[in-house]
């Protein structure tokens, strides 16, 4: 039998398109015991929240979420809205006994994101954070290949986070694409953005962080609104960090709005004794994996095409060769929330996790800052 | 506003989840003026078929097909069963003035095809046959940058079409995946399968073909059926080759399912007197291009990371870096025809262009009996 | 102890460059019993040659070549003049007793091939045809790979060798690089020039061919010698053809120097049940492999470097990870024949093998003209 | 006319091999007023360096350097040997008036550096420094398309060179190949032999660097010399470091010999406002070059093959698509020198360029050890 999962989503951006499509199609290609039924969506333009409602099949819509938080009829809200109100959602809707899920970053400095980990884990319910690239299956691949012991010792972690969008001065500061550039909306530029993701994977793979050395930039710090009128951006273009991991590898980690001709190149290298593992996102599809037990002559690199019903989550789609794309990362999400619900356990990465990126995150900036090493705050 | 289009589909195998899915989805990422309805889905077994359309969302489920095409409540019949069933669906559905949408390869033989195509050409109404590769972005993008006059004079089209799932002489005749093996239900091998597919992107990129001459092979004659009865392959496990196309270009199609390490290698090359064409659906969000145009110390292949809004049907989804995946080229597809209809226009690829495809798969067959040059017949 | 080997060559183009390169260079890299001593060298032009044998070290100059074979001081004539003088000379040099060394194609036709291949076996010394790329470290790999069993039985084999340096019509006929468009000098087009090299590879690593079906073009027919007087291009532009190996796999085989943007492709793949290998001629330092006995989830095609002393020719050269390049073919296959001739062995490939190579290129030359399968004559 | 150039090389391990190589070679390709004459060479094992002698035709040996140095028949002293041995040579060498020609890296501390750049500048003769890279032709080409000013304004440079040959325990430390572990022979570990060829690179390309932050590591502290006794190994397996350039760009630099599967990827990313470009030695044949003034629906990264005649050094070696591979960026420096002593300019790099690489090299071990941000000596 399957049971009705009532969900309550705030926001109408492209996470909520993300999050809303995900819903709508987990039960085609997932056997699981929830069916998330698309019960109401807050956001503050009237017009346009019933618009994307009447698109993706949401049955009310609210202008305040405070509404879907004290709405009996909904089990879990969804935290799709700017990073800057998440944190009074999230505390206001585990007051009240709600699921609750998060996008990335959990929040804009480490004091919320603590608080708010501790209200959802005081809830007692399911929670958890939308770092939806462990869901790439080929990510989810690395990870199993590392927990086969195959790579032995790790020396090395190396990651990227490569785009171009914000080279432009003529890219304005606020609006749906652009409040990433605003500080008080994002909280943190490419940190927050970009580097949490690297760091999200990177803590999954390759596990805690002892210390980071991080060095910032702001490449163009004046830029004009929508409106015309001047905005100065005051939060990190760029964020790169040399890191130390407890299991003795080190680390170095890049993001940037500035890599001309990167789009998104979320890409990782982890090195270990008796192998190695590549991955870009740029071609989500391809994990590369070098095994060190192979025969001296023919070691190389492979190219793993993720696309076999026996990598992760690809037995749910279609046929061998047939490629997932971005969107698929979120339902393999869902999925496995759902399937956490069913069982009564943890999913991963949790608020839990995502304090620990923060924490990451906001030793990198406190570095790049005081000009030395930092270590992340314990949680 | 947005009109009811009300579909019928035949088949609940692997396709008619593609075509569910897109139903379910074209709406919420096109403007588009019809809404398709999952009014009824039909095939054989009532328990499966009943599964199928709940999960899917169709209204009701028969078990006959006829059902369907006589239902007063259907605008659209949408053939998705095996290729021994199409003509008669096909011709039984015209006659009643649906509309036609109909699984590649359109028939058979060429005889049926002819007659399917007069038929539906007869009842005056849309008509399309489901190519879906020309809607993969980077498919779409290289037939743009022909038509961009890029390429100059063509002297070159190479094609390949490589699997390896039939390797292992395990694989059994019959049943849901392997129909593909049987005569009687595929009327070819993979001529009407994979070089079907190459010979749909040839036409369109590179216009009518004068002349073929053909090398097929049977590999493993001797399989079983999944009771473990003898069964005796009679079709091609691979059909391999040589074209001479009207612009005077030269041309080589293989395609296989015994070429171990590929998996969906649908790969074209066109060789032009200014530039050159890569495409690989191994890696379908690549379009590899060269322009002999520039600087000399500057030429290269440029790999084209297909996923700007710039890209043909890429605004439509998410942000330029975010790829989409195999089943996308479905919903694009059906975004068009559901823009054809508004307009009232024909749709391409349709039977006409299918029924070619099937003159030319028929002279590659004929041409490897006969061991001569072999003209595709007239239509 | 070394030997001296006394060595007279005829020409001074393009090979005379590399294999007098490979006379000065092979005993610094390899332990041969034998060193090249570069006695003599002939050409037409004696300001040319007489520069040319300044350069390279030759200790005397002679404009006829009937010259060296006369001469009692030399061992081996080493032939690289146009195609078609390497009839002559070598039956000449066999009937004085010489070691034969010849250029690729060995003839312009069978009849003159057959005659040679007599000619030095009879004469009972040690003969050898420069068709070098066996000696490229990656393809000596693939040869090591089949014959070790690890791609099991062979389905497919597929080469390619693509150019495109005469598409422009500007590219004259005649004179030092262009005398490959003058049939009364190259005696075939791509086909003896490219196609040759395929062909004796394929042979190499995947046994003989019991038929073909060519097909030729000339795409442009009107060229002008260097002079500015009209000629008329009379070979083929680009050769392709089908193949059928005795050991029951398929082949494509294409040719061509109008495939714009690839400079040197030659490549091939062959597929085998248990595993695949694809070689490209632009990256010439790269193997790539698939191995089917590799864990189901890990399987992925390899990118071999091939520059580890575990490769083959490699611990002659520099370290790890550092690249030889295309000169070195001729330095490899020298310090072959050298060894050949210290151990009094055949060396590979000598005038028998590139009997067979011309015996199949006759064979798509003369299928393409009659439009039949052929089946390469017996030797 | 061609002068002859008479040298004396000290040092018969790798580099006097490949220096050898390059002396017996460069007027067999370039056509230069000047021709190295091998006339002697020095190492401590008479055995070994006469048998090194006899097979690179070097005229005589001798085991004491100074020997050389104070010979009135040799013009150039060519320091191949270890680098706690640069110094004395270089300062007698240049003391007796010798052109003198160093491998990399200059020394083995700043004040080596200085004293020795001092002592060539006061000679008033040419000197060089072999960082070989530079003459890498896409190299090469990536500093002629960045001079044409195709990258506008650099915001990124991002460095690796990763090996992974010292992984195992069990390499020894000492001898010929690994006295690159003995800190009192290298003086540094991958900092100087390969940070440093990245750094001179990027000072290539770049422009100077502000200030350096350093990450360095021992994985294996604890290894054996050859004979077996415990070694202690003291300096560094890994260098990583973030720079700030003078012209505002960021970089990041990470030197490792414990990257499984990497075995000379020495790569460089550049990004700038109107393009990048990537480079990887790895792919020695290869650069890859993004155009941002590409039409947005054709932008790509372009692999260009760097084998044509329009590319640096390449008209002086085969035909497009003929790689040239390791040994030829000795032979295109060693024409680059003969080419300046001809004209009776400054080559570079020269001792000045490499004093700066050494001045870098001690601000990022300094910076590793005191943990803060360091500025390069001003020299």
């Amino acid at each position: 039998m399957v049971n009705q999962l009532k969900i309550g989503m705030v926001g109408t951006g492209f996470m909520g398109r993300a999050h809303s499509n995900a819903y709508r199609r987990v039960n085609q290609f997932f056997n699981v015991a929830y069916e998330p039924v698309l019960k109401a969506v807050a956001a503050r333009s009237k017009d346009k929240t019933e618009a994307f409602a009447r698109r993706w099949g949401w049955e009310r819509v609210e202008s305040d979420w405070k509404k879907l938080v004290d709405a009996p009829d909904i089990d879990v809200i969804d935290i799709c809205s700017p990073n800057n109100t998440h944190h009074e959602i999230a505390m206001a809707a585990a007051q009240k006994g709600k699921i609750v899920l998060c996008e990335k970053p959990l929040a804009i400095n480490l004091t919320q994101a603590r608080e708010m980990t501790q209200a959802v884990e005081k809830s007692g319910k399911l929670n958890m954070v939308w770092f939806n690239y462990r869901r790439v299956p080929a990510i989810s691949l690395a990870k199993q290949v590392i927990d086969e012991g195959r790579l032995g010792k790790i020396f090395h972690y190396r990651a990227t986070y490569l785009q171009d969008w914000t080279i432009s001065p003529k890219v304005p500061v606020g609006g749906a694409a652009t409040w990433r550039l605003e500080k008080e909306v994002a909280g943190a530029g490419v940190s927050g953005d970009l580097s949490a993701h690297n760091i999200d994977t990177a803590l999954w793979l390759n596990g805690s962080i002892s210390r980071v050395f991080g060095m910032t930039e702001i490449f163009i710090r004046n830029r004009q609104r929508l409106d015309g009128t001047p905005a100065s951006v005051e939060i990190d273009d760029v964020c790169t960090f040399l890191a130390q991991f407890q299991n003795g590898s080190n680390g170095t980690f890049e993001a940037t709005r500035y890599a001309r001709g990167r789009k998104n190149k979320n890409s990782f290298e982890i090195n270990g004794e008796k192998g190695s593992l590549y991955f870009d996102l740029e071609n989500m599809h391809q994990l590369q994996y070098f095994n060190h037990d192979d025969p001296d002559h023919l070691q190389g690199w492979r190219t793993i095409l993720v696309t076999g019903s026996e990598h992760p989550y690809m037995a749910n789609w279609w046929v061998p060769g047939c490629v997932i794309g971005y969107e698929h990362t979120f339902i393999n999400a869902l999925a496995d929330f759902l399937k956490a619900l069913e069982k009564n356990e943890r999913v991963r990465p949790d608020f839990r996790d995502a304090l620990e990126t923060q924490s990451v995150v906001e030793a990198v900036l406190e570095s790049a800052r005081a000009e030395k090493w930092i270590k992340p705050e314990e949680l």
